[in-house]
C-alpha cells in the first residue's frame, strides 16, 4: 500500500484527500442539473461501478436507489475467488477475508441405502483448487458487503454518497448531441418531496437497478428467458442441529423430501438454508402458494432426517421460483446501428437466474467493473467513445454461459439419485459435475474472445499459463526494494491503469543492454512508445500505463543500481522513487513464478495486462512495434 | 470472528453493541466523580490498556491525557513480532499488516576497505526468522497506532475516549478504606476550564504519563541509569537517494563520521534515519548544541558516502541524549510492606532507554497487557487484589533486562569497526550481536519465572517448545467444523479469559472413554473442576476459561457427533452451539503443530495459557487435581 507520495499526511491511509470539486452532499443540497454518469441502484452491480468511478473526481458520477437506505439483511451471499481478486484491486480484500466464512469444503449428502429415510455423507471435495485462486472463496451478508463499497466510495476524493429515494421513471436519448444526450427522469418515491420528479441530464447512464429495471425497459430491452416450475425457500437462520457438517456448505439429496443446500455464514453462528419446495403448474408463481417460514423449517427437518434443526431465530426469509432470463443487448444500441453506447444495463437488470451457484452478486459486479475502466477512459479523454461499444459484447457472452451453465446445475441438483449411486458403486452425477464446474463457479473461467482489447495468441506460448482474454493469475514474488513476500497481481489497483509485466528471461538481472534495459528505455523515451504517446504532458510516467519487472534471481542477486529509470521512475509532487516497480522469484518456497505461469525462461515475455485484471496481450520483450499497435487501437 | 451469538445484527462487526451504562461524553459533561480505574496518558502503554478494559462496561474507566488532541507524528515507530501478536488478540493486526511497512531483511554497512571513506554493505540478515512468530515485524507511525487503539476503545462496549487537556498534579492513596481510595488531582492545561483542578476518586491508577510521569513522583518513584553523552538526531523524512538500500532496515558504520540507522516506513516512501551527532560533556544535553535539521541532514550525507540523500520534505525531527533508567518498582507499595498496590506505572514513566533497538513503544504495551487482565480479574471480583502483586514483579524483571541489552547493544552500535571486520576475515560484532538478539528484540526471549500464575516445569517435556513463562507460540491448525487453515494462538482474544488447549494423543479421536473426552467432561461436570469453581450461575461456560482440542488426525478423519459437550458448548442469549473450539492438524503442507511445538504424540497434553497469551502451564491430560489447584491460587 503506497501513500504519502505527494507529502505527509496523518491518519487513516484509506481516507483519501477529498478533492476540492466535490459536490456538496449536505441535507437538502439540491440535484445536480448535470452529470457524467447516472448510476441506477446501490446493489453490487452499481456499487462497484460506483467505487471506482468515485475514484476520478474529475468525473461527475451519481448513483441513486429508491429504497431509503442500504439494505440491512438478505440477499445474495457469495463471493467466489475472481470477485475476491476485484476487492483485493478495491483494498478491503482483507478486511473481507478476516470477516466472513470461507467455503474450504463442499460436503454431498445422499440417500442412505440402509436407510434411505436417512441422509447419509457420500462425498467431500475442496471448494478452492490449489492455486486456482490466492484468494479464499467466501460467503457474507450481501448488506454488508454494500457497506464496504460505500465506504471506499465515503473515502474517496469525491466523497460519493447514494441519493437515496429516487428512482427511475424514464431514460431518453438525444442522438444528435454530445453534450448530456441523455435525459433521466426521476420521482422521489419516499416523499420527503411531496413526491416530485426531477431531471438529470447524463452523458452516460448505467441500470443496475434489478429485475424489473427501468433503464433497461427505457431503452427497449426485455428480459427473454424460462421460468423454473419450482418452488424454493431460502432462510439466514441462527440454529441448533445435530447435522454434523452444518459448519461446511453441503448439498443434501434426500430420497423423497426434495433437496436442501446448507451454506454457513460470517461470525460463525449463522447459516443460510435452501430448502426445494412444491413444483409449480406452467402458470403459477410460488408466490400464490403462501408458503410461511415454518413450512421451510419443516421441510428441512424432513429433508435432513436422522438430524433435526432447531431454530432460534429467522434472520431473514424468501420464497421464489426464479428462472433464468436475459435480454439481447446491454446497451442502448440496437443491432444493426451504428453509433456509440449511452445507456448500459448490469447484474439483474439484464441478466437473472437460480441463486444456487453462487453467482448473481459476482457477475453483477464483474459486469460493472468491465465497464467502469471503460466509461474512465472514454470521460478522461483517453479513449475514443467506441470503446463502450465493447461492454456489451464482452459481458453478453459471459452472461449467456453463465444462464447456460445454472441451467444445466439445475437440472443435476432437482435429478433424483440413481441405484449405482447410492450403492458407491458411481461418483455420484451431482459430486462430478460439481466439480467440472469449480473453475466457473470460481469466475475464473471468465474468457474475453479476441478483439482490440484482446490481442492474438501468437505469443501465447512465452507464457503458456497466462491466458489471453482470461484474469491475470496471480502468483507469489518477492518485492526487490524491501525483500516482501507478496502476490505479484496485488501490485494492480482498481485505479483504470493497464500493467505491463515484464518477465525478464535467465541471464537478465538488469545488466546494462538487456532486454529488460532495452524494453524500458524504449518505453520511456522512443516516441511511439504507448508510454510517451499516451501519457500526457504533466502526468506521472505511470499514469496511464504502469511497467512492472520480474527477475528470475532472488532479491539478494539484482543490484537496484543497475535498474533502468522507469523501474525507479520519480512521481508524484514531490518526485519521490517509486520502489514498488520490481519483483524477483520467491525464495522461501512459496513457489516459482516462471514455472507456475508457464513462463518461458530463457526469452521471457511481456504481458499487459487491462484495468479490470484481464490478460490483453503476450508479447516477446523486443515486441516493441506490436506492443505500440495495440495500445494505438485503444488509446488516442 | 465470531459475532452474532446473541441474535443477528447487522453492519460493521467490530462495533460492538453500546452498553447502557456507558459514560455520557458529549461535550461539556462533567469528569466522573468515581472511577475503578484512572489510566494516566495516551501513549501506547494507556492506549493499550484502556483498549482492554473499555471492553468491560461493568469497569469503569477513565483515561486522561495533557495533549489537545492524539499526536499526528513522530516519536516511536517499531512493532515487533510480540506486540503484533498481541494486536491479533485485539482484532487490528490485519489491518496493521496491510498497510505498514514490514522488516524483511537488515543490512549492514561499514567502510569500504579499498575505500575507508565510502560504505560497502557486508551482510544482510532475515530479520524474523523461520517460524520465530506468525507475524511480521512491522514499522507504524506512532499516531496511526494510537489510532487504531482509539477505534478499538470507541468501538467497545463502553464507547471509551480519552478526556483530553487533563494533567496529572498529584495523586494520594488512603490506605485505610477499599471505597475508591486513590485521590487524583487534575488541572486543566487548555485552559478550556480556566485552568481549573479537578479531583477524580479512583479504585486504581495506572501512570502512562511518560518519563516525566506525574504518578510515579506522586508515589515516590524515580529513574536510576545512566546518561548516554551522545547526542542523536532522528527523522522521518521523504527523500530520493542513490543508496540502494533505503527501503531496507540498515545499520551504517562509516570510518569517521559515526553511523546511521536506517528503517523505512509505512506507504512506501517516507523512511526514518536515526544520525549519531556529536559526543557530549558528561554535564550536557543534546538541547544545548542547537542542533538543526540541517545538522543532520548534512552528518547523514557524509557518513553514507559514495551515496546521497536529497530531501523533499522533513515530516518531522529531533534531537535526543536518551540513556536509561528505570526504577526501583512499578507499583506504590514500598519493599517489605505487605499491601496490595494501588497505583502502578507503566511504560516510559518506569524504564526509559535508546530508541534503535525499537523497543520501547512495545515493552510499554506488554506492560499494561499485563497488567489489563489483573486488573479485569479483581474488578470483577474473580480473583484477590494480590493477583496485582504480580505485575511490578514479572515486568521489573523485564525492564532490567530490557535496559541490559539496550546499553550492550548501545555499545556494539558505537564501537569502531576492526580491521578483521572490514577486511571480512571476520563477521562483524554487530552482525553477531544483532543475529543474537533477534529472538529478544523480536519480543519473544520474555520468560515470566515460576511463580502462583506460572507453574512448576513437572511436566513441560510433554510440550517441550511451548515453555512455562513464556509467550504460547501460535502454530498453524485446521478447523475442524469448516476445514479452517488457521494459527491456534488467534483463536485468544483480549478478553481477560484462561485458555486450556488439549492436544490430543495419537490414537484419540475423542472416542467415548478418551482422555480427551474424560478431561472435558470432567471440566464440565466434576465439582473441583476449575471450569465449574470459578464460572458463576448464568454465565457461558467459557466465560472465564476457555477449553479447546487439538486432534493428530485430519479434519476429515474426526466426527464431530463424537466430540464432548464442552467442545461444542452452547452460548449466549440464545444458547447456540459454538463451533470453533476443535482444531486438529494441518493437512496442507502447512507444518505439524506436534512437531514443531514439541508435544508428546503418544500421551497429548494440556496446556494452559494465561489471558496475556503467556504460557502459565503444562499438564498430563489427566492431571485433574493439578489444574485444580492450579486455578485455586489464582482466581476465587
Amino acid at each position: 500500500m503506497q501513500f504519502y507520495k505527494n507529502g505527509f499526511r496523518g491518519g487513516n491511509p484509506d481516507i483519501k484527500p477529498a478533492a476540492p470539486n466535490r459536490r456538496n452532499r449536505g441535507i437538502n443540497e439540491p440535484l445536480p442539473e448535470k452529470v457524467d454518469v447516472l448510476i441506477a441502484g446501490t446493489g453490487p452491480a452499481g456499487l462497484c461501478l460506483a467505487a471506482q468511478l468515485s475514484q476520478f473526481p474529475e468525473i461527475d458520477t451519481m448513483i441513486i436507489e429508491r429504497m431509503p437506505s442500504n439494505i440491512i439483511k438478505g440477499k445474495a451471499d457469495g463471493i467466489n475467488t475472481r470477485t475476491m481478486e476485484m476487492f483485493q484491486a478495491f483494498g478491503f480484500a482483507d478486511k473481507v477475508k478476516r470477516e466472513t466464512y470461507w467455503v474450504n469444503q463442499t460436503a454431498f449428502w445422499m440417500p442412505d441405502p440402509k436407510n434411505p429415510e436417512h441422509i447419509k455423507r457420500v462425498g467431500r471435495v475442496q471448494d478452492v483448487a490449489d492455486d486456482s485462486s490466492e484468494m479464499p472463496h467466501i460467503l457474507i451478508n450481501q448488506a454488508r458487503m454494500h457497506e464496504l463499497f460505500l465506504e471506499i466510495m465515503k473515502n474517496s476524493p469525491s466523497r460519493l454518497e447514494p441519493d437515496y429515494g429516487w428512482e427511475v421513471v424514464n431514460v431518453t436519448v438525444d442522438p444528435t448531441t454530445d453534450d448530456h444526450p441523455v435525459t433521466v427522469t426521476l420521482k422521489d418515491v419516499t416523499g420527503v418531496y411531496w413526491w416530485a420528479t426531477r431531471t438529470v441530464r447524463a452523458n452516460y447512464v448505467v441500470g443496475c437497478d434489478g429485475a424489473r429495471s427501468a433503464v433497461r425497459t427505457s431503452i427497449g430491452g426485455q428480459l427473454h428467458g424460462d421460468a423454473a416450475h419450482q418452488a424454493w425457500g431460502v432462510m439466514d437462520i441462527l440454529a441448533n442441529t445435530d447435522f454434523p457438517d452444518v459448519r461446511q456448505k453441503c448439498l443434501i439429496s434426500s430420497a423423497k423430501e426434495g433437496n436442501v443446500l446448507i451454506l454457513p455464514r460470517e461470525g460463525g453462528y449463522i447459516f443460510r438454508m435452501y430448502v426445494e419446495l412444491d413444483k409449480l403448474r406452467p402458470d403459477e408463481k410460488a408466490a400464490e402458494r403462501k408458503f410461511t417460514q415454518d413450512d421451510m423449517i419443516a421441510a428441512a427437518n424432513r429433508i435432513i432426517k436422522p438430524y433435526t434443526i432447531d431454530v432460534k431465530e429467522v434472520v431473514w426469509w424468501s420464497i421464489y421460483d426464479i428462472g433464468h432470463s436475459i435480454t439481447d443487448r446491454f446497451d442502448d444500441v440496437p443491432e444493426g446501428e451504428d453509433r456509440d453506447p449511452r445507456v448500459f444495463t448490469a447484474g439483474d437488470a439484464c441478466h437473472t437466474h437460480s441463486p444456487k451457484a453462487g453467482q448473481g452478486m459476482n457477475v453483477s459486479m464483474q459486469d460493472t467493473f468491465n465497464l467502469g475502466w471503460k466509461l474512465v477512459h472514454v470521460l478522461q479523454g483517453r479513449a475514443d467513445a467506441s470503446l463502450l461499444r465493447t461492454y456489451s459484447k464482452e459481458r453478453l457472452t459471459e452472461a449467456k454461459r453463465l444462464v447456460e451453465t445454472d441451467h444445466k446445475w439445475a437440472r443435476v441438483m432437482s435429478a433424483p439419485t440413481t441405484e449405482a449411486e447410492r450403492n458407491g458403486t458411481e461418483e455420484p452425477r451431482i459430486i462430478r459435475t460439481f466439480k467440472e464446474n469449480l473453475e466457473f463457479t470460481g469466475g475464473n473461467a471468465v474468457k474475453y474472445d479476441p478483439s482490440r482489447l484482446t490481442g492474438a495468441g501468437t505469443h501465447q506460448a512465452l507464457a503458456s499459463k497466462l491466458e489471453i482474454g482470461r484474469r491475470f493469475h496471480s502468483a507469489p514474488v518477492v518485492r526487490v526494494s524491501d525483500a516482501k513476500q507478496m502476490q505479484l497481481g496485488h501490485a494492480a489497483e482498481a485505479d483504470a491503469r493497464w500493467r505491463i509485466y515484464a518477465f525478464a528471461g535467465k541471464a537478465d538481472s538488469s545488466n546494462a543492454g538487456s532486454a529488460i534495459h532495452k524494453l524500458a528505455d524504449w518505453l520511456e523515451t522512443n516516441p511511439s512508445s504507448p508510454v510517451v504517446k499516451h501519457t500526457r504532458e504533466g502526468e506521472d510516467i505511470d499514469a496511464v500505463i504502469d511497467f512492472r519487472a520480474v527477475f528470475q534471481q532472488t532479491f539478494d542477486q539484482l543490484a537496484y543500481e543497475n535498474l533502468p529509470s522507469l523501474l525507479k521512475p520519480k512521481t508524484g509532487k514531490l518526485g519521490l522513487i517509486d520502489f514498488e516497480k520490481v519483483f524477483c522469484v520467491d525464495h522461501k518456497g512459496a513457489g516459482d513464478i516462471f514455472d507456475m505461469r508457464g513462463i518461458d525462461r530463457d526469452r521471457g515475455c511481456m504481458v499487459v495486462v487491462r484495468p479490470d485484471q484481464y490478460v490483453a496481450h503476450v508479447l516477446p520483450l523486443d515486441g516493441f512495434a506490436d506492443l505500440s499497435s495495440f495500445f494505438a487501437g485503444i488509446l488516442r
